[in-house]
């Protein structure tokens, strides 16, 4: 693992090899997990460094697909044993889906370790790993310029204290319509981000998949839509597309404005769009600056 | 019933008594049925005139909800019987709604009879009903300059020909993401909805309730957004809101360009935002066109 030099975001999170059905077709040992997608898609804005754990099973070809894209590997750990698997089916709506097996392996003892290098990465995005584990994390990156966390039921259903805490400490929270309703009480959506505003992120992500996002700050809500998709062919690593082009496009701005933030997000709609459009990071794989710019375009034309 | 003069829109639908439970409140004997919602919107830039049929127990105060609004109610039969009544109870996620119960009584017999004055009219939206009866409705009204149309689950399995016939000669068809799926076959919504597109109109709505709308026409497609509501009381009649308020947005614009039609449903999108801040049609009749201006306003202000 040859990586020199710094890294412009650090992504905290899963790597993991995938079993996936959809309507489309079946596929076996894809490369999945949060930290592949994420970083896939921050590399066409900046260069990601990923944070993660991959077993001794773990294809040369996914490193080589990770050196591809210019993501920069020194903080993946390989360990003796399995990566972690996940296994899942799709229904003809791909909204719906059904978790088959999980085999968490080596990413049941995963503790995030840090490259010196890394330290003083501007740029953080800690995916949906546990709570302990992203605070971990943000004692190690102290100077951030801009970290966003991700999380799920799980974590607030079993580790609310910790989950609290990291909210107090990090820019940005990304949640779901049932995430934010179950971390708040509130029913309506809206009412749920605002009041997940007050427990401590500057931003509060509330995202609704094919629908696009709404983003909560201080003064107010923006509405991010989405870029419509008609040839989906595997849903899985659509959020961690959106979030890591997202946090790729913000470093590459440089601003954290309010309207930055919302420009960054819509670039984050368009490569999770790319994303979907194949199993596993192919179409990231093959994906240009050209074609993706000319989405980008498009997108903002046909927003009414 | 003294109204005199010409109408700039004609909407045909139903006339109904709502009983309705929402977690905020249970509501008896509220003025319901679409053409008392998509009027009522309607009213704000043009005037609409109601073709429905109502029953004797109708109530006076109702008649005069219509005439406040500036509704034209020469379209409006009054029959021996009872008025259709519809029941319903909102879950917490009011997205998901359970019909009680449904007593067509004179809407059973309905045939819709139009007003002399009513047959020149420019704009036409004809409601969920029967297609035979959308139909005739369009024999009347034969030079009209846009005509929207809206179907539902029940017609597309039971009154297919009919159907097809009626989305041959509409400028529009509105559905949901179900009703795309039914109609087509097709199983993403984006590629429905462009194959409804071949089926004869020139525009396909298909609807997202919270989350908006996409307009597909022969160039492309336009995102409309949804006005985020943080209050919801009563989600009923949104979708009759939208389509009022977008018929008459288009009635004043006068124009039938892609991106004239997309600025109507932007506007018909924050009047459904008013219409579900209160039960019944309560909030468009305190509504001031300074409140929704200043809400059209602002909602292009936050979409990003």
């Amino acid at each position: 693992m040859t990586d020199t030099g710094k890294v412009d975001i650090v992504v905290v999170g899963s790597v993991a090899l995938d079993t996936i059905e959809t309507p489309v077709a079946k596929r076996e040992n894809l490369l999945g997990g949060s930290v592949s997608y994420a970083c896939g898609a921050a590399s066409f804005f900046a260069r990601p460094g990923m944070v993660g754990v991959a077993g001794s099973d773990f294809p040369a070809e996914h490193i080589q697909c990770y050196r591809d894209l210019g993501i920069d590997i020194r903080g993946l750990q390989q360990e003796e044993g399995k990566t972690f698997r996940w296994s899942g089916v799709y229904e003809e709506d791909m909204n719906n889906r059904r978790t088959l097996s999980t085999e968490l392996n080596v990413f049941a003892g995963f503790k995030p370790s840090l490259p010196a290098e890394y330290r003083t990465s501007p740029y953080l995005f800690l995916a949906n790993i546990a709570p302990e584990l992203q605070l971990h994390v943000l004692g190690e990156v102290q100077n951030a310029r801009f970290v966003v966390a991700d999380t799920m039921d799980l974590w607030i259903n079993t580790a609310r204290p910790a989950l609290e805490e990291v909210m107090k400490r990090v820019d940005m929270i990304a949640v779901n319509d049932s995430e934010a309703r179950l971390l708040t009480g509130e029913k309506n959506t809206i009412s749920a981000a605002r009041a997940i505003l007050k427990m401590g992120p500057k931003y509060v992500a509330l995202k609704k998949g094919e629908h696009g996002a709404l983003l909560f700050h201080a003064g107010g809500v923006l509405i991010i839509p989405a870029y419509p998709v008609e040839d989906v062919r595997d849903p899985t690593g659509a959020g961690d597309a959106f979030a890591g082009g997202f946090i790729g496009a913000l470093a590459l701005s440089g601003s954290t404005d309010p309207s930055d933030i919302a420009e960054a997000m819509l670039r984050g709609s368009v490569l999770a769009s790319f994303a979907v459009e194949a199993f596993s990071l192919d179409r990231l794989r093959t994906l240009t600056r050209a074609e993706l710019d000319a989405r980008v375009a498009e997108f903002r034309k046909i927003i009414v």
